[in-house]
């Protein structure tokens, strides 16, 4: 679970509960504890009582039925909503409310909210506000359009602390990640006059960092973000062995095909692929590829 | 010259130049490579003949008559105008347009563009885009209002690349800058179970890593993204052997209150002064200061 479907699950939550609704959420996992900030409720899947049938079952910001996991056998009870942004969702609810035009999922469920005419108070304008935030990058991503800012500009006028839910979602580094960041940037190689940025993180580098798997994650855009660099790319092995790669480019090169070269995907300027071989031979094998997408040799 | 003083300026003056006046942006140092791309021209002091005479000389983002600093004598000319959104402005000019309301002088400049009735093209969106971003953190900040966001979608309405600005502003590191953040995560040190974080910059380390001033100036608010911070603390050896101190704070110290002790100032949650003795000695002193304060002591 990430911001927007965390701020949004709690702020339609919230919303039909002052409406007179008998709601739960039902997550499978704990919500990483950045979130605990959010107001909301949440029970875990395991905590349901195996006989629980819900009159509507309502999927937030969850693209297909993957995504539902373990919770699919409770839209087989009654009738089925499904709420979201993302341009892959394959329509599996009863009924589908679908809009790749909003930056966030949270975007539409502001409009729902305010149709229903329930008002939006400030524990909601939290929820809604984290949701768009988070997944427009602080409103810096191109996803982010100006109904984005309008709504926005709707949940600040409620009263929220922007300076504070900014703080915990964006400003907020853990020691151990600190000392993964510092250990990236003594690593960092550039190529190709300075236009490919590589970090490689080892097991032991990482573990001697103390760092965790979303740790990591959240490096991923670090090396593309160096001065002149178009394609970042961070190499981690993982715990299993396999070295994860992903790629990030600024402008013109199509990472998405790159990854594709070795088994991945993704878009044209994040994408990611798995390699089981040792940390250098993977290393020389990505860098080879960007280096030949650079140069237009597709052969 | 910031983001936000560039920015209102280039809008004017391309605003103005559309409605047929004949203006020019007048600075007294090249502006930083990062505001390279934004659309406008500037006239250097130096580069302006010694007779020139303004009929209306426009001071934008100045809160006082030191910021203009040597280009005061074009104020005798003609008519001054003050357009800013300091709270601290001292009303210099004969006409005064001071709203502290807004989150930048961008907010402002954007009303009075709109009033004139000149259409915002893609150009002066972007500077006053840029003005508006730099002054807010991205729309992060306790400064973004309502206002803020309803000014931004209505300049994103014109089309411009908002990942590529704000990648441009926020999202690009030099090289230098990043030894520099390395050097400064080996150099963290946390004290009061993890409440106060503290990095020491001496020049060999500075000149290590090959870094300028404005490189410091960036890291200011680093130690105080540790998870758990209160006070984040940074002591730069400059040029000079004085030890340059910013403060800043998350959510209840008054950190000018602990800069004030030194000579210096400040805000609530950003504060800075500088001491003219030995790194040591200057570590020693502000963390006694903030660990009095932390404790409510003082007497």
């Amino acid at each position: 679970v990430d911001g927007d479907c965390l701020g949004s699950s709690f702020a339609l939550f919230l919303a039909l509960k002052k409406a007179g609704k008998k709601v739960s959420v039902v997550l499978e996992e704990r919500i990483p504890k950045t979130f605990n900030f959010l107001p909301g409720e949440y029970l875990l899947l395991d905590e349901l009582s195996q006989d629980t049938v819900f009159d509507i079952v309502i999927c937030i910001d969850s693209s297909d039925e993957k995504r539902i996991n373990k919770r699919l056998f409770l839209l087989e009870g009654g009738k089925s909503i499904n709420i979201d942004h993302h341009i892959s969702n394959t329509e599996y609810a009863m009924y589908n409310y679908v809009d790749a035009s909003c930056s966030a999922t949270g975007e539409i469920v502001f409009d729902i909210i305010n149709y229903l005419k329930i008002p939006i108070n400030i524990d909601i304008a939290i929820n809604l506000y984290t949701a768009i935030a988070s997944d427009t990058g602080g409103f810096r991503y191109s996803n982010t359009t100006a109904n984005t800012h309008i709504v926005a500009a709707s949940l600040i006028s409620v009263g929220i602390n922007i300076a504070k839910v900014n703080r915990i979602i964006f400003d907020t580094i853990s020691i151990f990640k600190l000392k993964l960041i510092s250990e990236a940037i003594d690593n960092l190689e550039l190529y190709e006059n300075g236009k490919i940025a590589v970090i490689a993180l080892g097991r032991d580098m990482i573990e001697n960092a103390g760092a965790l798997e979303e740790d990591m994650d959240g490096l991923s855009s670090f090396p593309r973000s160096v001065e002149g660099v178009e394609v970042g790319i961070i190499l981690t092995e993982r715990e299993n062995g396999k070295i994860r790669i992903s790629f990030r480019s600024n402008e013109y090169i199509d990472v998405a095909k790159v990854a594709m070269k070795f088994g991945g995907g993704g878009h044209k300027r994040a994408g990611g692929c798995t390699l089981e071989t040792d940390m250098l031979t993977a290393k020389k094998e990505v860098i080879g590829a960007v280096i030949s997408e650079i140069k237009g040799d597709n052969g």
